[in-house]
């Protein structure tokens, strides 16, 4: 591995992970943050020095938000902080025009997103191994040298995470779906928690808790996230918003007073009668389970993580 | 403990778990489903003895459906199955409405939830431990006698669930916020995963997995259970759906071209500036954080559970 020098640009909990991976595996590592303190938090944590390199390191990782990668690679190439630069931020493409527009040198540059993170934020929550057997994207540009993107293969393999190349589009469109558009649902669930009562607290049990987990992610980062992937999350999102409104309908069918339909007087499971409304919600909760199910055994959670079962293949979500 | 000799009508999941519960602890169970060849799965597991009881048994418990259990009830009680009964359905305003006014004795009944389940049903996925620790709520009617209310509790108790005793309407519109519309949250997440590419399902992670975990419960009895609660269900999507529309309007906003607005030049997280639409995202993410941060702490779940965090407190949820 041809990695001896790194610098991170961005001690949150991304870059300080990489830092923390690296230094692992003997790689000379530099911090830098806008939060001073934030690099020396890192820096006490033995993910490196938190100090501009005498030289040129052989690769830097940009781990700011989505919004700020641009400008702060341009600042980065201007100082000659390093012979080839990445980012590891959660949206691409706008980025990717934005550097392709405005960097210095932008053939030194490649995009990458290790698809890797926690709820907590900060270098405090860095973990070492937090991308082990993760999938880890690479969006090379047009112009993207051999060399930025070898060195980035090289970070990528130290990390102990899995690679694989997408254009900046498809990616985007992928972490709409997987990422973006849930993190806002997960939301958009736990607001209404905060209309409960005491009562209804105390009924919480481990499906709301899973529901709702990753709501609890940075504010500000996230607003960045959601902002720079806004068309593709808002093309997800208006899609399930006619569902939400065919789902509404269904159910001020059930609920407005009319005759008891019961199933049938024998004990035991199931023997719906079929009346308005049952249908669409039959109809939508089955389109979940379909969906959910396409989540068995595909890629990107941590393999083999303990009570995780193993997956044991790959059918694709939606069939296509 | 004073139960000797239980009922349970409606050998699926939650039945056949109390069964499981009660035959450890020594009590003769007897099992029916109108499904026969559940009931002789769930004797073939060890539940009890899928054949009527020679006479009157301490306890029934009606384990069916929503929409049955009124008319499982009357049935029940007409040919005298037990001394007292309860059951064990989601949702108990409706079945309370239909058994006070269609019951042969409302006052051998009292309605009861354990806060127990698991994505699979069916009595091959039952499990004696199902209710160790769960809180189990009670909703006594007007009519309910206290030997009813006492069998029940015994019953409760040697499945070691927690006991709590809540109005069916307070119950109703407490679940209807911590389980009935997450798990309609979870299926319309689920349902967009269709949509997905195969480079999408590659880039799935834990987030993903969590959010929509819970859509994969069986649609027939969860349509049931909506549908029971329609109206309660309705009122807390309608206010998320107004929250969504909010989002939408904000992402279209931020999608739509327009000069980049990017916070700064420096190194580091943060720093971004105010543009319309970003304040409605950071104020909805803003306030799902509060609202799942009211779930510290809270109860219902399994307590002590390997891998989760002891709950510290019990904040409630919105502060009231």
């Amino acid at each position: 591995m041809s990695l001896r020098t790194l610098a991170v640009v961005g001690t949150g909990l991304i870059g300080t992970s990489v830092a923390l991976a690296a230094r692992r595996q003997g790689v000379t590592v530099y911090l830098s943050d806008r939060d001073e303190s934030a690099a020396r938090t890192a820096e006490d944590l033995g993910a490196g020095r938190a100090a501009p390199p005498p030289e040129p390191v052989d690769l830097a990782v940009v781990a700011v938000p989505p919004s700020l990668v641009a400008p702060v690679l341009a600042e980065s190439q201007a100082r000659r902080l390093a012979l080839s630069y990445t980012d590891v931020a959660s949206v691409k493409s706008r980025t990717e025009r934005e550097i392709l527009a405005t960097a210095p040198d932008p053939t030194r540059y490649v995009g990458s997103h290790p698809m890797a993170g926690r709820e907590w934020s900060g270098p405090r929550a860095a973990r070492a191994e937090l991308f082990r057997e993760r999938t880890w994207v690479l969006t090379p540009t047009r112009l993207t040298s051999k060399r930025a993107f070898d060195r980035t293969l090289d970070l990528i393999a130290l990390c102990g995470a899995v690679p694989r190349v997408m254009g900046a589009r498809a990616h985007d469109e992928a972490v709409a779906l997987t990422s973006h558009a849930p993190h806002l649902v997960a939301s958009l669930m736990a607001a209404r928690l905060r209309d409960g009562s005491a009562e209804a607290a105390h009924l919480a049990g481990q499906g709301l808790r899973d529901v709702t987990r990753i709501a609890r992610g940075d504010s500000r980062l996230w607003s960045d996230i959601l902002e720079s992937n806004a068309a593709a999350v808002a093309e997800i999102l208006t899609r399930l918003q006619e569902d939400l409104t065919g789902v509404l309908a269904a159910l001020h069918d059930l609920a407005s007073p009319g005759p008891a339909v019961p199933g049938g007087t024998g004990p035991g499971g199931g023997g719906v009668v079929p009346v308005p409304g049952r249908h669409a919600l039959v109809d939508l909760l089955d389109r979940g389970i379909a969906g959910v199910g396409g989540l068995d055994g595909a890629g990107g959670g941590r393999r083999g993580a303990p009570g995780r079962p193993e997956a044991p293949a790959f059918p694709v979500a939606g069939g296509r």
